[in-house]
């Protein structure tokens, strides 16, 4: 990060739809609250940087020690007041119009969240109680529309792929956004950025200008994630677990493409809730997808379900290889049948209600060494535990290589130890040597990428 | 009542923005909680009377014994199913589309204010805790638009006027339309529907296509007064103390027309209000006015204030005669002097934080017979504080002539006694038996008008 | 017009579609072509005139002998600029933005006109060659629009009538509006305003945003009947059988309110088509429909028809007395029919093709006093050529009563004689005294009505 | 062309405003006027050939000779019944929007060019008559709109590109379309194309969704040059000399990007109008740029511009390379300066009028053998007389490359001759040479190419 320029500037929330209280403004205030205030100008310096090529939080965190966000309640709302910002986010002086509109959403969410983890209303404890916050979160946000059909698809994979993997998402939102489908994504670069880039285009082709190109993020990743502009719905959820569940009940279908331990960790997720005896009549179109270069590796991620969660999780996913048209076509098929499904069983459009998820996979998993050196990754496991420990072990490998904090961590006490069966170790191992050896751990252009974790077989 | 069409619809919630979690839906379901579910179905019957000339909330409730109201999640959100449901609301069968919206209206706000009273963050015990609470619920009603320009007028006036009264209302708003004003009322018959009917026809003229028709009503009031259907936006506010204050921080400028104990109520608010030493720089024009046949009581109402208040309370409005277009010019000049202030001093266009109410105004008052007995109404208190005491006497007043509640203390208990002042009482007697003479008291038609209070000199 | 209020403004297009060329800018100036800067000038002093209750084109030019309109090509359009206009079309000195619409909506329909007759693709020798000149000019004023449902219902009747009859009219259009339905009237005041006013109200309440109100005039009746504000597509036809065209052909649907002789024209130009055997399988829904006061006189009108056009004349319209539900119901009903037809027949839903009109009603009638003479009128002609005469004789009357060039003609020359067969004579001789007797050829207050005809038995 | 698929298919005109009179309808089919049948014929296929990598309108007319188009009159407007069309504008069957707009485009200005040149008004003999044309061709097409900003940015260059300068003009597209400017083209594919999907881009992050991508074409280049999909006004000028005219008088700037005879023509025809000495202080800002890789590209059409037509001709543009963010600043800064000029000279924003064009200019070239063996290409021709004949040769030499009949033009009778000057033969010469040697005169793919010119020093 040598060449840092950085520009001061006033924003007004024009288009925005957000309005804080007097009590608000003064909670986001520096003198406020100190955590709030510390977490607002995280997720806005993140904003800022969108279009920056760096996906380390602490790297960008600490290139800009300096910048500083005011908020000021004025006759059209409320305006933010930035202080040696990254200049990337202004076009001759001017915010980008949508960089300006997700600075207002991180408001608005921040704020949300705060407020109402002091309402009795909200119960942690239970899984209903989880289901339910993550609604009230996603329905301030007004992500949630009655009447819309299902047609948004969840686009998962890594935000550092090839060129080669980076076109082909972009084929794929193109040919999604032919069929008039909307894109949800982790709202970072890479697998994030090209399928709404693809969608965008073919949106203006069949003239459709009401498209929804949803981010679903949370604090920690959005700092090594960025935003991309093209993003028109900003959610920062609270952590990685509301987060994951919001891609699920709001998403109608997910295709994952190829990426790192993240897009890992999703999967597994996935799978994990899929499995669950509860969702075995419920459709839910899931495609693994990637260009033809990326066959090998699809295959390599298709092994691994197999051989660690068996033939059963295998068949939750269809396999297409170098084909957007086909993926398309297949999505939008299951899509049918998700609407047909809902109307029978009188489930939301807007959030899959009939989805369960067990409540071992909504709790918050935090990566300390103790944790990470204490999960239970063995094949006598029931497979959808077994899914659960592992899209926790990919979760300490992401924070470990990109959160703030992770990193931190990492630097103060060594790689995280990762224990197992030797049947699942294996695999596991050679899966995440796979990520380095691809580039799909970090972006390329650091130092050689030193692994946080060391998998103890 | 004695024709009493009735009819069974299930209706969607086409073209609302309204979503509803599960929990909720169970709320508001008859079996979950029996005191919400007893306010959604009041509220609901009271919306679905629109246009029924009634302004009596017990006849209403005793006419439709029989209407229920269920809630079902399904595909495109929540659907609302009635049973004898009243007729006048729908046309060949199908629900009118501001009905509509009004019921997931209702919906909303009725939950809303029943959660956020869970949370520790909202603190009615305070001042600014009240006026929070204010602000949260009529965001989440989306009545805050950042980036509009002060142009909410606000109009207050019977609910029981003479043709030649209503014809005038018609007339006023005509000329705030062809100014581009908007309209916020009561939301029920009369002068609340009359300045929403003209504004509608002069902003059809001036192509204005987002007008807004702000109706603010309470649970007590709407059976009373059913919103007229030309409001297209309903905010139920949770007591008629939060819904003056709706009034006031969201309007630019008020507007009073003839009226009865309601009017006065809004008036005498008003003043306790704009008398506040703290608000003496504040600009916020208010006009009274009526036809030439209303110039006497505009008189009566005028003498009042200068009797009880004293001439500095005068000094806070204007009066107009049988002039709309003066009344709208002279309204237009007050709203460049709102912009102006409110620039000047950074404070919301969309919510006016600057003006101070006093707690004694915002705390709710309960009318019963031992609260109205012991109202302080004598000339020696300080104005501000008589204006309040008088408020809360007309406030009782309305409640025993037409909320539920006070017809039923009535019933049982006999008039309400007011105590004061003779300098007091005179004209109050006076200013309410004026009301009564002019039919102003309750719609025409029933039988003639029996006084719920008493006078005591 | 004793107080005369002029004021002087320069105009741009904003929110108008219309541009001009440099050669149409010099055509409409002064200098350029005088007839048609007369005519424009004719129609603009017409459509600021809004409001005024004068039906006299002759008083009206006179009055504002010194108005003057300037066409300039400036950046953003065209800007006229407006000496000695009349001031009611202002709202503190800025026009309304309907009265703005309307005069560039004359600029274009002037100028394309002329045009248009040099072209020598027009025909206006032919039935079909009129009809497609009806067509383009429809199109190029955006009056036809693909893809809407047939839902144009035009209102016919008086401009001078009653409060009971225009309030009629406004429940009759609100009704219509209450099934989203849109208004097309010969745009002036009366019948030709009270259901786009009702309209208004109810497409607020179904919240509909783009209602069409259309205004179909022409040169000679513009000035009489200045086009009322709510009037959102205003087209000037270059002649009255133009104009009958156009309603016919745009319209799926019509009423026939109270009126005068104007109403009568229209009214038997209506049966002399559909009396033509070519379109007796083609629905067409037909109303006559009046307050209960207006029985009589709609009884009057109906034998008239049959003593004069028999009975099958009777059978293409239904009656219906006091009841704007109903015929909001019927007209609903008989455009579902419309609407089954012309898909059947492949027909266009925005211009009725398959609609025969006979050469004979299309032909332009000069009201000469020769012409009025020697008209047939007998009961022995074929009965849709008799009402093609009939037509022909009212269209005299209104001529007579309001437009410039008859009224001139009257003063020079006396009464139009009107001769025929006794059958035919006696009815229409009574059907025009009730037309004088009942204050429907003229708005009232000006002098007693005297008759520009002589019915000569 | 080895595979070719084709589909039949019912085109509805969803979302178009066009409309068609029976006559029309009946002129467009194949029994009516054989010459429009076939002009449309030929538009629709290009249309329909959206995507596809070739620039031989005849390879294209050769390969769908069983392509066939039908007009039908229906409920919704004009239905198309396409017989063996190209399925590549089909999505799972469905014709994309764009595609289906741009037929109906197509439709309405082949039947308005028609019908406007039976017309008295039109006079094509003198170069106001003309313009007079382009304006009213334009204006039906709703291409002139008033009341927007001056920010329609022509964009010319080549169709056959490699990818570096295909990216370059991508960049430059986004830098633009994020400074809100839109974009025109000659609507094909290469430099036609990378504007608007860059500006697309940028247009969503700006949250711009009414952006203009505006493509203007005539009949004998469009088969050569299919409109790319992200076109969303589509004009089908008759003639090169009109479509050249429309681009001058629509764009209020131009940017020059490589390209190779077509380019050629469009910047020596604009050369011819700027050096005019009516259009001294009238500004017209124009830049040529390229990206590193085109520097040399770009330096030899400088010298050739300095060698033919002098230094004053080189004062008229600004050379930027390889800088995309600077190219978008100049052009903003250059649009302001075209604001000011037609404000203060009160010109339309949405019309040069004040552009004066050379009637040498606006004259149609056949570029049959003869016609081009006699063009004047000697120094001692006024500089901008010269312009207007090298303009000629290139216009000769794209029609010999890519139309239609140009193609068979030279296959009947082989290379056009060029004579001239030797200081006008040499430079031509080798600039004719560059673009052969760079792959400029045709898309790659097909034989080498076989120059359909001989320059004769």
């Amino acid at each position: 990060m040598a060449q840092r320029n950085v520009i001061n500037a006033s924003v007004s929330p024009k288009g925005s739809l957000e309005t804080l209280s007097q009590r608000e403004v003064q909670q986001l205030s520096e003198a406020g609250s100190a955590s709030i205030y510390k977490l607002f100008r995280q997720c806005a310096l993140a904003i800022l940087n969108t279009g920056a090529h760096i996906d380390n939080a602490k790297t960008i965190l600490d290139a800009y020690q300096d910048f500083e966000v005011r908020i000021h309640q004025q006759d059209r709302g409320v305006r933010l007041e930035l202080l040696n910002a990254p200049a990337d986010a202004f076009v001759d002086g001017e915010m980008i119009a949508s960089t300006r509109e997700m600075l207002f959403s991180a408001l608005r969410d921040i704020v949300y969240t705060e407020n109402e983890l002091d309402s009795q209303r909200i119960d942690l404890s239970s899984s209903e109680g989880i289901t339910d916050y993550v609604f009230h979160l996603l329905r301030n946000a007004r992500t949630l529309r009655p009447g819309l059909e299902p047609k948004m698809v969840v686009c998962w994979g890594g935000h550092s792929i090839n060129t080669d993997e980076y076109k082909y998402t972009k084929k794929v939102g193109h040919e999604l956004g032919l069929r008039s489908l909307d894109i949800c994504t982790g709202c970072g670069p890479g697998v994030m950025k090209g399928p709404m880039k693809g969608a965008t285009i073919a949106h203006a082709k069949q003239r459709i200008n009401n498209s929804r190109y949803l981010g679903l993020t949370e604090p920690g990743i959005i700092a090594a994630e960025a935003p991309n502009p093209i993003v028109n719905e900003l959610v920062i959820m609270p952590d990685i677990e509301k987060r994951l569940e919001a891609f699920v009940r709001v998403g109608h279908g997910i295709i994952v493409f190829p990426g790192g331990a993240g897009t890992a960790e999703e999967f597994l997720y996935l799978l994990g809730i899929l499995m669950h005896p509860d969702n075995s009549e419920l459709p839910f179109p899931v495609i693994l997808t990637g260009p033809k270069s990326a066959a090998a590796f699809i295959q390599q991620l298709h092994s691994f379900v197999g051989a660690t969660l068996g033939e059963q999780a295998q068949s939750h996913y269809k396999i297409i290889i170098d084909n957007p048209a086909e993926v398309a076509r297949e999505m939008t098929a299951g899509l049918k049948a998700v609407k047909q499904f809902r109307r029978e069983r009188n489930d939301a459009f807007h959030f899959n209600w009939l989805l369960k998820i067990d409540e071992s996979l909504q709790r918050p998993f935090d990566p300390t060494h103790e944790n990470m050196a204490s999960l239970q990754l063995n094949r006598d496991l029931p497979a959808h535990e077994l899914a659960a420990n592992l899209r926790r072990a990919f979760s300490g490998v992401v924070a470990g290589n990109v959160k703030d904090k992770g990193i931190r961590l990492i630097e103060e006490k060594g790689p995280y130890q990762i224990h197992g069966d030797k049947a699942v170790m294996q695999p596991l191992d050679e899966l995440l040597q796979a990520f380095v050896d691809q580039h799909r751990m970090k972006l390329p252009g650091g130092a050689d990428y030193v692994p946080c974790y060391r998998v103890v077989k």
